[in-house]
C-alpha cells in the first residue's frame, strides 16, 4: 500500500474516515505473494462436501463464540446473567442464540398453546389473547437495541476489569423485533380516561413486574412475537414479550402474561429496591427509563492481540435510547485528539450503529477510545464526568467512555483514563 | 371491534393500509373475556426455570420450523437444495440457520487457518490473503436479500404445486452481510487497464465458478466474512464468500478461493449450460444478472388454514435487484381490484421488504395476490405475462405473481389465475 494516500486526522496515526467510504485504504504488511502458476488444492476440495441439512449450524471452528460469563446468584440456578460476545461479532444484528440474558428466576418452559396475555384494570373490556388471536392483529417489525440497565456496571470497579469486553459491556444486543403494536391491543380493550400507567407481569416464577407510562405503551411498544425473523427464543421471552424500544431492558418484560392498566405505578421490587438510581443526597431516583448515548470499541479490545505495527481497523458499536447516532469520534492518543469514525450504511433509530476507523499503529503504547453523540445532541460522558456527577453508590445506566490500552507487544487491556 | 371504523379500499373486503400505521384496527372474534379476579398460574410459574446458557436455542415447540424440501440429485449427497420456510417467518431478516442452500457438490469442511483468497490475473501484484490479513482491511455491513436465480422455478409446473410456499419460493433470504469491499482488494493488487471481468472460484470440490463484470466488482461487491453479526456458517460460505447485492445467487460464490482478473468472461459451466435463459429463437441469453422485482404473500399461504370469517392480516415479502421496493399492491378478488399494502419501517435497497394488509374475509372462496413495484418503476408481471414473453423452456429468473386460493373452509391452496 501507499501510505502517502492516507490522511492523518488525529494524533498517533488516526486516518481519515473517508477511506472507508471511497475504498482508498490498503491493509498493511501481512500480505503474501501468490505462488506463480496456481495453488495446491486443499483436502476439502478433493471430495464431495457435506449434504444439505434442515438446520445450518455454525462452523466447529467458531465454537468459542458463545455467551460469556454465564453465572447465577449463590444458591440459585436461574438468577443471573450471560453476556453477548461482541468481541467476536460485527454489524448491527446480534444472532438470537448469542443475545444476552438477565433472568430473575430462570427461563420458564412455556406451552404456547396454553399461554395467554390478559389485559385488564382500567379498561372497558378486559380481554385474554392466545397466540392465534394475536396472530390476526396487525404486526410491525423494526431493528432496535436492547440493553440491560446494569450493563457496564463492571466499569465502576475501582480497578479496570481485565476480561473480554463482553464481561463488561455484553448486556446489550441488536435485533429485528416483530409483533403487535401494544396501542392496538389497548384500543381493543378500551383504556379508561383516568389511566396513566400499565403494569406488565411476566410468566416466570417471580412474575417479574414493571410499571410503564401509558404514553410509551401507546407510542412504540410492541407485544413482540418474532426476533430476527423467527419466533422469540425461550431465553428472550417465548412465546411473547413486551418490547419498549430504547428503554432499560428489564421493562421489556419477557414471557409477558398480564398487563394491568392503572392510574399509578405499582412500585414493584424491580423498580424500587432495584433498577433505581442512588442520588448524591441518598435518595433513589425512580423511573430513569431511556438508555443514554453510548459506544464501545469492540475490535481491538481486551484479549485481541495486535500483530506487527501497521494499519488496523478500529470497529465498534454505538447506540442511544433517544434516537439515531449522529456521530462517533475516535481517539488513539488517550483523548488528546479526536476524529470522526465512518458509520455503516444503516443508521437506525434506537438501534446499534456500527462505526469504523483506520489506524496506522506505530507500535508504541497507545490508548484508544470512542465517544458517541446522538441526534438529540447528547454526548457520551467520560468515566470521570460520570463519577463526578452521580452518587458514589450508583450502579445502573453507566454510559461512560471505554478506553483500551494497546501495549508495545500488541496486547490490549482495559484502562481508566 | 367496531367495523365501522375500517375503510374498504378494494373488492372482497381489503381494508385501508393506514390501519397499520395508525393502529385503528381490531383483530376479530376469537378473543375471550378474562376471568374476573385473576388467572390461575400455569405449572411453569410454580418453580424456578432453566438456567442461563452459553447458547440460546429455539423452543422445542418450534422444531417444525426448519429448512424444507432438503434434497440432492440422484447419486449425489451434496448436489441440491434446501429451502427457507418463509411460511413460518416474519420481518426482513432470515435466521442464518434457516438460510436456503444451493450447493453443487456439498459443503466443504474448511480449516479457516489454511484457507487463502488469491487475487491474480491482469493485476500488478498478485496477492494471497489469509483471514488475519483480511481482518485488517476496512469492513462494511448492510442488509440485502440473496436469491437463487432458480427460485420459483416450480411455478412453471403445468399444474400448481400443492406444497408449502417455501417449496416454490424458498430460495430467497434476507441477511445482514459484512465484509471487505472487493474494490479495496482490487485496488491493493492493482487492476490493469485492459481488465473488464473477474472470474471467481469456490473452494468446493467442483470449484463452482462465475464471471462478474469488473464494474460490479468495483461497485458494491463484498468479500463477505459475517452474516447476521457472526461469521458465515459453512452452508453459506465459511470462512468467506463473494457477495453481489441484488444479483443472482450463485454469482455470490461461496467458499471464495480465487479471483482472476481478465479481459473477458470465462464461459464456465454455470454461466453457459446452466444459469442462462432460453430465448424464443432457441438461443440462450447469458449474463442476466440482477434479480427482477418480485413479491409473495407468506401468510396466509399453502398449508396455513384460516379460522372463522373475520379480519386477518395478509403479510409477505417483496424485493428487487434494482433497488428499493416502491409499492406492493394486494388483491383479494383474484386481480379484479388492487390496493396498496403497508410497508414495515425499514425499506432498504436490494433487501427484503415486509408488507402487510388487513382483510375482512367474509368466508367465501377468495383468491389473494401481491404485486410489487420497485423504485425503477418495474412492475412484477403476472404468470401469464411472463410465460407469454419468454421461451417455453425458460427456467431461471421467474418473478411472476403468486396467487393463493382461500376455500370456504379456510384451506389455502396454490392456484394459477
Amino acid at each position: 500500500m501507499d501510505d502517502d494516500t492516507t490522511e492523518v486526522v488525529a494524533g498517533n496515526g488516526l486516518l481519515d474516515r473517508r477511506l472507508f467510504l471511497r475504498g482508498g485504504l490498503a491493509g498493511g504488511t501481512v500480505l503474501l505473494t501468490a505462488k506463480a502458476g496456481g495453488v495446491e488444492r486443499e483436502d476439502w476440495m478433493k471430495a464431495p462436501g457435506a449434504p444439505m441439512d434442515e438446520i445450518g449450524e455454525p462452523s466447529p471452528h467458531e465454537s468459542h463464540v458463545k455467551r460469556t460469563s454465564v453465572r447465577s446468584s449463590p444458591g440459585t440456578t436461574g438468577t443471573g446473567v450471560s453476556f453477548t460476545p461482541h468481541e467476536h461479532l460485527d454489524g448491527i444484528i446480534t444472532p438470537s442464540r448469542l443475545h444476552f440474558e438477565r433472568h430473575h428466576s430462570g427461563v420458564p418452559d412455556i406451552d404456547p398453546g396454553r399461554h395467554r396475555l390478559i389485559i385488564h384494570g382500567l379498561v372497558e373490556r378486559p380481554l385474554s389473547f392466545d397466540l392465534n388471536a394475536l396472530g390476526r392483529y396487525p404486526t410491525v417489525s423494526g431493528i432496535n437495541f436492547l440493553e440491560c440497565s446494569g450493563n457496564s456496571g463492571a466499569a465502576l470497579a475501582p480497578n479496570p476489569v481485565q476480561a473480554p469486553l463482553s464481561a463488561v459491556h455484553g448486556l446489550v444486543a441488536g435485533s429485528e423485533w416483530g409483533g403487535v403494536p401494544l396501542s392496538i391491543l389497548l384500543d381493543e380493550v378500551g383504556v379508561k380516561a383516568e389511566a396513566k400507567w400499565i403494569i406488565a407481569d411476566g410468566a416466570d416464577s417471580p412474575m417479574m413486574s414493571r410499571s410503564v407510562p401509558l404514553d410509551k405503551a401507546m407510542d412504540d411498544a410492541l407485544v413482540a412475537l418474532y426476533q430476527n425473523g423467527e419466533r422469540l427464543r425461550p431465553s428472550n421471552g417465548y412465546p411473547m414479550r413486551l418490547f419498549l424500544p430504547g428503554w432499560e431492558g428489564n421493562m421489556s418484560v419477557k414471557w409477558l402474561r398480564t398487563i394491568k392498566v392503572t392510574d399509578q405505578p405499582a412500585m414493584t421490587k424491580d423498580e424500587t429496591s432495584k433498577y433505581s438510581d442512588l442520588q448524591k443526597d441518598g435518595s433513589a431516583k425512580l423511573f430513569s427509563f431511556p438508555m443514554g448515548v453510548k459506544s464501545v470499541i469492540t475490535s481491538p479490545s481486551h484479549g485481541l492481540t495486535l500483530g506487527p505495527a501497521g494499519i488496523y481497523q478500529i470497529s465498534g458499536i454505538a447506540w442511544s435510547g433517544a434516537g439515531k447516532i449522529a456521530r462517533v469520534e475516535i481517539s488513539v492518543d488517550g483523548g488528546s485528539s479526536w476524529a470522526d469514525a465512518a458509520l455503516d450504511q444503516h443508521v437506525l433509530s434506537k438501534s446499534l450503529t456500527r462505526f469504523r476507523s483506520a489506524w496506522r499503529w506505530n507500535g508504541a503504547k497507545s490508548i484508544i477510545m470512542s465517544r458517541a453523540t446522538d441526534e438529540q445532541g447528547s454526548v457520551q460522558p467520560s468515566r470521570e464526568q460520570l463519577l463526578t456527577n452521580r452518587s458514589p453508590g450508583f450502579f445502573y445506566h453507566y454510559n461512560g467512555i471505554q478506553a483500551w490500552q494497546v501495549a508495545e507487544n500488541g496486547e490490549v487491556t482495559n484502562v481508566y483514563v
